[in-house]
């Protein structure tokens, strides 16, 4: 998830939102009764004190996680459409606030897992609140609210709780990697050995081409997947699946990570000061080759065809480099899967709620690519900065979406812990260049 | 507690335990009952979210402190009189060891909050089989067993236990002055405005005095108090009460905080890098001089006539230095103190159990001093350091005393959550100089 | 000069030089000694306790720069030539080299300034034995070795010279910041007051333009400039001078610098840290807002219609968004420049070496910019990254230009201490974004 | 020397000066002149470049040192007995203040070596325009300013330069180090090889004993010598001679840096954070167990007779324990010391000035220590705190004596840097248990 929509939510497209309504608002409910209850889903494996500690700075406890979606559709619909309504409790709205200046005075980040109070019981007290609430405003609200404030508040909010829900699992991840003992989440069967087919390559013929999200033309986005706007690529291949937890042990065993002319300098000083000599969930076994990883289904046996995870973009851009070839642009990577379906190894999907990459699909006929969506977010070569044109939305929910845009890089494409149906080809997630700790893997491209 | 101590355990004059050998095996069950029951009387008010934070690398979190007095019993005694038995879970004991290198390695001390498994609830289990072993053992052993083994390591244990009680408050304090929202941990009345009586003094002639535990002379002690020896003082005056909160604030209106002349220069350097302007707890409201103090009663009034709390070494000698005075010698306050009963505002006496210091009584006829004991820890001007002749004891239980004995300061007296009972003229804490989270205050002295 | 540059030395497109096989050797013998001696005489001011200090990491002495590109002569010609040459002394290479991984160990970067010896001197000496045998190598080569070796290496050595030129100037002026007596190392008289004209601005209808340095046309350039390539440009306008004083003073009378909805995220967060309020030269006079310039004419009075100089990209990007602009991108600022003369305020120019930005000219008919070139160098939008097809040359030389393509942004333009006939439109000068040490101001645009 | 007294200056007991009325004013001058040709003569084999670096915060440049001193006797004598008199220049007084608050602001100790003007040359004029002023004063003073300010200033004048003496060489050594072709400071044969005679002991029978300097007994001290008091030490034995490097390399060999049991908690903290593996200016020679030390006189083979050097007192405590043993109080020390003559390997002794500490000379009959002066500095067992009845003297020049007396430790002794005739028994040297740059090294002590 973008770490700016993340801690600030989304804002989207307004206007697209128009062109659909004449959707039944049971449909919605629906979709919010669907989104809410897999949030509390996804915490139920948990005890109230896996749900309380923040492991990190750059990381929330689930229980902050669950709460601060839930002031999100308290401080913009419900208090919005009923401006006398009180928050829940007093000093929630201190305490879940993520990075809405607008919206008042917050908890530092560094100190979310300070916040033993409330308990979990009462934040889930709050969200059923909340629930009965929106429930009820969702079938009673006057037609012009339901159109004009509601629908597309509520469409943007289960957007956000989506994005949380991915927080959740990921964050999660990082906490369950520091206690010795290797907790899992959830149990599974140990992945079958064998490598992946080899590698082969899709090609384009660059060209001036279209990219972002078109404002005008439906659907929903956040603001930074806008305006929509041309530009011209050269011809370049694109490799038709990722990099696999197999090559990455070659580039390994061939010094990957002893070879500073492999690095870009930052990275070198990165890689030398933090002690990297693997993916970040690796774990030796014994003192010889034999490597682990931990994951949400506990430390398992490395699959060699899965996509190698858990990489920074300077590993990545490392990689490619020994490997010869280069990351992929943004834009690169968007034009070819923008004739894709967005279909792959999603969260809360029956068929693919892996909760763990998996080894790509068999490549069909033609030479389209494989394994864009799902599986591992793919780092590019793009940092991340504004599209030409874009301007940040205007009021609270819009204020923070641009202040992200300097010192990360961009990743496309989802993993197999962002919800199904959340993603699409404009979508772009960010990380800074050192970060390891989301699903974050790699897909190779050269020029032609 | 003293640091060493409450990490690593104590250690106790063994001998002394023989003259006890009649003593009925039923009153060290009662005690191990009422012990190990007041542990659990104390977390009784918190949720298992609030037993599960570490507020900073110095404190732990209530569940970690609950969990390591069960494996010092069932490591130290109940491993050691069946060494066959297994421990209740083979990750405990790494996960609960303090800083015993003879007993395993052990989880880092800044990542125990990060133990979110055992749940609590796994903890409580894990005593209350403990406390059934320990029971069986008590009533059961055989007599070598027991006077041998068992009943002074359950003597130790207790008293181990009882520091582990302090510091659960103590750390939990820490832990709640972080939320915004100023948490009670128990409610009170607030205190009574009121200023204390003038200060008046204790004269002593000095002379060659005796300080130190008597390993010979029965009694329990840790191995930091001894060995007895003499010393020779020059003659000296020690303020018969401590200094009050309504004295600081004199110091502060006069500028206390912002004179380096009045500071040593590691200290001023403390005082500026951390932003002190009063002592920890207190609270300003609005831009005035009105301030209040949180505590384990959440947030209130200041009271002018209890003593300082929370104040470090620095400032406690700061003070000193305005008043003209200085701190006393931990020589010079033992000495004074060996002839007061061991009386005060202590944890778990129905009549003095109030977590927070409390104006001195009223003065007794002569001069001797009062509020000795209880209250507040006082800072003493004597860095910690071993006694001469000191020699740390054998084996695994000894090894980390004598380790802390360099860069931190002693306190005397006990406060007003050290558990009744546990306290002694002895008894030597210490705290590095710049430490301000425990309950600690002054008294002043003067050459006479 | 780009900081991979500075360190690494430069690298360029070799094959170009052949174009100019018939120049007279006397011209490069004259362009040698000229440069050599411009060197000197900018140290001629400075004491050798001046040229010995290393005011922080990023900066270098003097004595090391003039050492550096001593070691640089001697290694990449002299003794590429003269195989068996030894170095002047043999611990030279180790302590000058910079970043040269192919060319041995070196003195790390942060204790460059702890190497008092060899003297000034000794280094002044080490340079009047480079030059004689640069001067008979000139001279004598035999026409393969000139051609193939010492013309193309002499010309990139002389480049890279004339970047040190700059950074003992920069690097010079970071250390005397440092002094409470704010010393001059060039008197000069105060600027006139005055302010700007009015901004107006030029227009540029987009398209695809062709931007980087073009390998096969002739012409010297860094290996980052190329490979030339086509972009598509949106229409946009570039305004016609740079940011002035006066016009910052604006924007902090406005609260530039207290209000975060102005800033990126990351750039807040070093705004607060660093505690920033004004360009980082501005020193405030008594508690007003009268703020005087440090300079190396030292404290002046601020010209308000000068350049705003020593602002950070995160000021420079708060400032365009306070004024309802933006940053150009790298290749908006080249299309522009690339049709006019390379002229501006540089150093060791007669006309134009003022070592501190001036007033823009008189604007000319039609809409053309002024100040593209020289003054100050300007903030893009753009991130310093590879141009598409970008490979690094092979060989020490080429191995670290990009291994700096990550985290900073691009400048262009050069500045007042960049050395006269040094720079060209293509020119990608790169720092990071908090930087503030380099002459480094900006140019608003728009979206037309 | 002491760090307070290094940087604030000394003061002394007074009234103790008045006893020497009659002394000559003419060997006052020969005084005069011999300790700052002295110092002169110490700055002879440095450069301007050797004299501007400051290698760390703790440390400063010998340009300073030489012009701090000089600041001492224009602010202190020279514009007291002449108020009106300017400084030399007016940025001297801001730039060369060491700590002292009530002589204005000053440079920060971290920036000291920022100060590259004045020139070296600049600050040696300074010396001498000062020095011919004082000749003219101490020639022509009436006898009320010479007897009431000028001899006792000047006495404490000169102390103070001596203590700069040693710190010129001591910063000095620490800054070669870092360069990494070792420069020597003054050649000097190879020691000899061979192992010290076996240790044996001195007895004390201890009791009441007085230490301190008695300020009603003529000579000199500074402020934290006194008062002079009773103490009751235990029996004890003193090493007769110092630790040595071939007994400190089979504390090596026996894993004296790889076992925390040996190690201080803090201690062992600093080593691990650290890396320490041998005494600060060993250095290895290849992979095996073979070192050299680096000294003033450059990089030489380890003399196993010589005293160990440059270790921490952490480092001295766990050698004590490993051995068996422990330090000496402070107490102990000089009350073993008070009975000998103050004589030794000191600075400027032509018989003993070697710059480097040296094998202990043959014992004498008896079981009297050698050693005990010069050589090496020996850390105590002691914290440095105030003596009983301690009060800082008034004014300025006392401000700072008692501001350093937390935190550190005792050494005493001198060393072979010390100048000659600057020691005695009373003196007390203080340095954090960390340092390891000053000439630092050990004597065992044990309970008798």
């Amino acid at each position: 998830m973008p770490e700016a929509i993340r801690d600030a939510g989304p804002t989207h497209a307004g206007p697209a939102a128009e062109d659909r309504a004449t959707e039944d608002r049971d449909v919605w409910r629906a979709r919010w009764r669907a989104v809410r209850g897999f949030s509390e889903a996804l915490a139920a494996p948990l005890s109230p004190e896996d749900m309380q500690v923040q492991s990190r700075t750059e990381c929330s406890p689930t229980k902050w996680h669950l709460a601060h979606v839930t002031w999100f559709f308290e401080t913009f619909i419900l208090r919005e459409v009923f401006p006398t309504r009180p928050p829940f409790r007093t000093d929630f709205p201190y305490l879940f606030n993520s990075y809405y200046e607008g919206a008042g005075p917050r908890q530092p980040r560094p100190q979310r897992g300070m916040i033993t109070r409330p308990a979990v019981s009462e934040v889930m007290a709050w969200r059923a609140a909340v629930d009965a609430a929106m429930d009820g405003l969702i079938a009673h609200a006057d037609d012009a609210t339901w159109t004009g404030t509601v629908r597309p508040l509520l469409e943007l909010g289960l957007s956000h709780e989506q994005q949380h829900q991915e927080l959740v699992l990921m964050d999660l991840l990082d906490l369950f990697a520091l206690h010795p003992s290797a907790p899992v989440y959830r149990a599974a069967e140990p992945p079958p050995a064998g490598e992946a087919a080899p590698l082969t390559w899709h090609r384009h013929p660059g060209g001036i081409v279209a990219v972002g999200h078109d404002a005008g033309g439906g659907g929903v986005a956040f603001d930074n997947e806008g305006p929509r706007h041309e530009v011209l690529l050269r011809p370049f291949r694109l490799a038709r699946r990722c990099v696999t937890n197999g090559e990455w042990r070659e580039f390994m065993v061939d010094g990957g990570y002893s070879r500073p002319d492999l690095w870009l300098m930052d990275g070198w000083a990165a890689a030398q000061r933090e002690g990297w000599e693997a993916p970040r969930t690796w774990r030796r076994q014994g003192d010889g080759d034999d490597w682990r990883a931990f994951g949400l289904h506990g430390l398992q046996p490395l699959d060699p065809a899965a996509p190698v995870c858990h990489v920074s973009f300077y590993e990545a851009d490392a990689y490619a480099r020994w490997a010869g070839a280069r990351l992929p642009t943004e834009e690169e990577w968007e034009v070819v899967a923008a004739d894709l379906p967005v279909a792959g190894r999603f969260l809360n999907d029956p068929a693919t709620d892996l909760l763990t990459p998996r080894p790509a699909p068999p490549a069909e006929a033609g030479d389209a690519p494989v394994q864009m969506f799902g599986d591992v977010w793919e780092w590019t070569a793009s940092p991340y900065r504004p599209y030409p044109g874009y301007r940040p939305p205007a009021g609270t929910l819009g204020e923070y979406n641009g202040k992200f845009m300097s010192n990360q890089m961009v990743l496309r494409g989802g993993c197999c812990i962002t919800p199904a149906g959340h993603l699409r080809a404009t979508y772009r997630n960010f990380f800074y260049p050192h970060d390891r700790w989301a699903f974050s893997g790699l897909r190779l491209a050269e020029d032609d």
